[in-house]
């Protein structure tokens, strides 16, 4: 991935905070949702804090590989599949609320999503961290780069 | 799902046009990726028209079962969460290119989609019908309503 192209992916995971979901139910089936997120300022793992009355955190928990996509808002005009989005596959873990992590994740969670806090006082609020494996940016048409946890860091400094 | 509910879902469905999609690979793990989608008008089918090239077509076609969440965009402040949103879970189809009802389904796809027409001229892209199966929509915070194929179709008559 080129220089241009990691710039363009770290101010597309900065300028977002809602993306979409992909769990998979034990059964093998796919469900896709809707959910917010933070990161670590490296890029090396992302926050999503859900609730477990939602399928898709009901499936996280029973198999915890997910995939989130992150991609610019439709304006409704011009084709939608030129605009920038990202792939980003990996596993998730639970952290949980009496780990010593907990607090500092909150923090950062909230810095970017500050109208969530009461949230966090909900009983049925998970907190899961996901570790990105592998990565497709799609600049635009025809731009499509893969790349790993490697490429995120990279991306991250720019 | 109350009236006002099924409004809210018919408006959000015809308002946006961009969508997240989850697929799952052969190996059973999910992919989330953007497409552009349109529908019939009676909301018992939606089309996306992708390219063979792109991982998710793959996965499409290997095991054609998906889901598609289409969701009001965040607009940077509050807590995204909170946004109507709606996943909609069921078996593809491939369009044929020769069968009876590509040159409609094109149209219907080019009216809500015009400036994707040059894309139907290239042999990589594929047009799929996803028929809807299962529904979940999330009218706002702690307003989930779980539905079906004819949920859908009473939707659309609003």
């Amino acid at each position: 991935m080129k220089q241009d192209q990691k710039i363009a992916l770290a101010q597309l995971i900065r300028r977002q905070r809602w993306a979409g979901l992909a769990t998979v139910s034990v059964d093998g089936e796919p469900l896709a949702a809707m959910v917010a997120y933070a990161f670590a300022e490296d890029f090396t793992a992302f926050y999503i804090h859900i609730s477990t009355l939602s399928q898709h955190t009901k499936q996280m928990l029973e198999r915890p590989k997910i995939s989130l996509v992150i991609a610019e808002p439709d304006k409704g005009a011009g084709d939608p599949q030129t605009l920038p989005r990202a792939s980003i596959s990996g596993d998730v873990e639970v952290i949980e609320r009496d780990s010593a992590s907990y607090a500092s994740i909150k923090n950062t969670y909230l810095e970017r999503l500050p109208a969530s806090e009461q949230l966090f006082g909900f009983g049925d609020f998970v907190l899961f961290q996901l570790n990105p494996q592998s990565l497709r940016f799609v600049g635009g048409f025809a731009q499509a780069h893969s790349g790993t946890r490697v490429t995120l860091l990279e991306c991250a400094k720019l």
